[in-house]
């Protein structure tokens, strides 16, 4: 992305790449640790084609590559690029307003986190609310909520469910 | 958007509002203090179509809210409530992804901040790099740079330049 562009405004320049819904849950994932297309795809509930499209993407982009892990047949991982796990401060800002904004007040937090540094609940950030630091990811330590592991388990049991509807709202 | 999700992923509730690369840029234009129609869509280079959709979508999701500036004939400028206001640090580590990782090394950067409480420069955040406060919309003072001035100008001179081929990309 360092050919020239039209614009200097870094936010327009930021959605020519990650403006699209399924790209960022694409990054969520792969910032979770799943690298491989079907527990993508399960947990993103895209289509093979949309969330096949997006990958192509990204990689051209350079937030992400392909990392193979068999031969016969060959089979590849996403893994993020440095400029892919450079998204983190940008899906730690959308955790904190969808936390904070989008949800019903019966609903249960997604993923505790534990910042490692001073061991506390850190809060949503950007800094920490137990000792002030600004939370990097490598600091920060993750366990999905009750909740958001069932929510998790149930897709990769039946994927592709809700396929027709996602792929409207899309 | 208080009602029961079916999902806790804070990132999916967030994206389903906010996943749209002409939603970050009409709320980039809001915060910037455009309040306009036709403002925003000679920056965003959005269609009357593509915009009036955004509009109505931020408005019914609690985003954004109209306010009258004219009885006859009736007129009204878009205005965020504190829940898109909330949306700046979103924008702000948008903001810093796309300065560091999107642009070409000749171009400069969009907006110069002021960190009003230290009267320094913050640089990218989210903490102060002067002072090390987290920056918040409220204590910066911003100055576009010459670049993104005349870009800026030249869209406002001349209203759906490029509109075909920006309609392409969306």
């Amino acid at each position: 992305m360092k050919k020239e562009q039209d614009t200097v405004c870094p936010i327009a320049l930021a959605q020519r790449i990650v403006g699209d819904r399924w790209t960022i849950l694409v990054i969520r994932e792969l910032l979770l640790g799943n690298h491989r297309f079907e527990e993508i795809q399960a947990q993103t509930q895209a289509t093979p084609q949309m969330l096949a499209s997006r990958l192509k993407k990204l990689e051209s982009d350079g937030v992400i590559e392909r990392r193979p892990y068999n031969d016969r047949p060959p089979r590849h991982e996403y893994h993020l690029t440095d400029m892919g796990i450079a998204l983190h401060p940008v899906l730690l800002a959308l955790r904190a307003w969808g936390e904070t904004w989008c949800k019903s007040k019966k609903q249960e937090i997604a993923i505790h986190y534990t910042h490692i540094p001073c061991g506390k609940n850190p809060g949503l950030g950007p800094t920490c609310k137990a000792c002030g630091e600004v939370l990097r990811r490598q600091d920060l330590s993750a366990k999905l909520s009750k909740s958001f592991d069932a929510e998790r388990q149930e897709r990769t049991g039946a994927p592709g469910r809700r396929r027709d509807e996602e792929a409207q709202a899309g």
